[in-house]
């Protein structure tokens, strides 16, 4: 951290539409290097998962896909394209909710979101719908290592993707998969100023940081990753799965 | 925005501890002064809601409350203090779930949030509750108008807290209350870079920023207020109370 304590959220522009097998990390790094800003291991590179699942060749074209009578039927109740129900079946473990035409699923990872995060937005043209990575924490790593060889830095990398919740309205960005850093971040045990144990104060900082990043993403700008610069995440090994909370203290499952 | 797209998270420090009836906004201008920065029409000013309680007087001496019998049941059932629960239960109007020592409760304000926002840490000494403001959008509009008076300019304020949500581990900020934006961004009827529509696509942008806010705080560094330069936002008058989903539309109530 520097010495004011602030922090940067900076815009990786220019990244190419990116093509399945293609070197993300190797773009990424041009990125940060035509920012002019160097790459410090204590940065924290934010992306979104559209771009990695496009890179994994995470991408199913509609008209290939075969729907099941079950997909068929969900099509017509959610007024949407059977093709697609039968992706989202196909990335679905278990339905949470089905209801006023939404679909909450939680996926074979353990995320809790809706259509398995199946999404037809800038996933390269219409009739094209992206999934998410297979597994986030590996491509996390792999965007991580490449940086590594590329920039002879490794920052900690977070994936993202944008969702909604309970209660509140509109989507917001959160982390999927991280690199390099622990997602939680744990006051068990100290003293807030007045001396006051915190012991309920566990922070996810990476979906703080996942949102953050997204303020300067924006839609429409198609900015697929932005550099953080100046927070001092917490270090160590970490997984994106580490933010599920686990079934038996979740009441709303 | 300045050409980069950058976002800066400014932590305002040298904040003193405000005490019931101080002049919050004057305290925040001189904080605002002291960084160097100036203050922007552009800016966000992100204000945790503890110390805007605080120099509220929304603070309860616990030694002073008469639990009622259901609040000394909860309190044997929950393994807290009856008196916390009795003030937890007066901000309350509806409880949504009472599992595992959590108690989910619908605020006065249709906030859904654990024990009604009733907090202990960082209430300005043992045995001491912080309430959340009465009206968070009014408190931030009374600092907009504060700094407007005291620098000049009026950013947009945002008023924050940290809460848990379902199936994700650890809490993260939010917005409670807003003045001088409009806390959800639409992308309704706008279009991606391919034609695909975005009709699905509302983000929680408040949200967003009181999640980035919170990096640059951290629960002991005692920063109670952080200004964002370089976002944004959509302009126009905002509530918080926009972020809540309508019950009709909310699958986990």
């Amino acid at each position: 951290m520097n010495s004011s304590g602030e922090i940067r959220l900076v815009p990786l522009r220019g990244i190419p539409e990116v093509m399945p097998g293609q070197n993300l990390p190797a773009h990424l790094a041009a990125a940060i290097r035509d920012a002019g800003l160097g790459c410090r291991s204590g940065d924290v590179l934010v992306v979104t998962q559209k771009i990695v699942s496009k890179a994994e060749g995470r991408l199913v074209v509609l008209s290939s896909v075969d729907p099941s009578p079950f997909a068929v039927e969900l099509g017509v109740r959610l007024s949407k394209d059977p093709r697609q129900m039968e992706v989202i079946l196909q990335e679905t473990r278990r339905i949470v909710r089905m209801d006023h035409g939404v679909m909450i699923c939680e996926t074979h990872h353990g995320f809790i979101c809706a259509n398995a995060g199946v999404d037809l937005s800038n996933a390269g043209g219409p009739g094209v719908a992206a999934l998410l990575p297979r597994d986030p924490d590996a491509s996390a790593a792999t965007i991580r290592a490449g940086l590594k060889t590329h920039l002879g830095v490794a920052p900690a990398v977070v994936i993202t993707d944008t969702w909604g919740r309970p209660w509140r309205d509109g989507i917001v960005n959160v982390a999927i998969g991280v690199a390099g850093m622990r997602p939680l971040l744990r006051y068990a045990g100290q003293q807030d100023p007045h001396g006051y144990e915190l012991h309920a104060s566990v922070v996810a900082v990476a979906d703080e940081l996942a949102a953050a990043a997204e303020l300067a993403m924006g839609k429409l700008l198609a900015v697929p990753a932005v550099l953080v610069r100046g927070y001092d995440y917490p270090r160590g090994r970490g997984s994106g799965r580490s933010l599920l909370r686990a079934p038996r203290r979740d009441l709303f499952r």
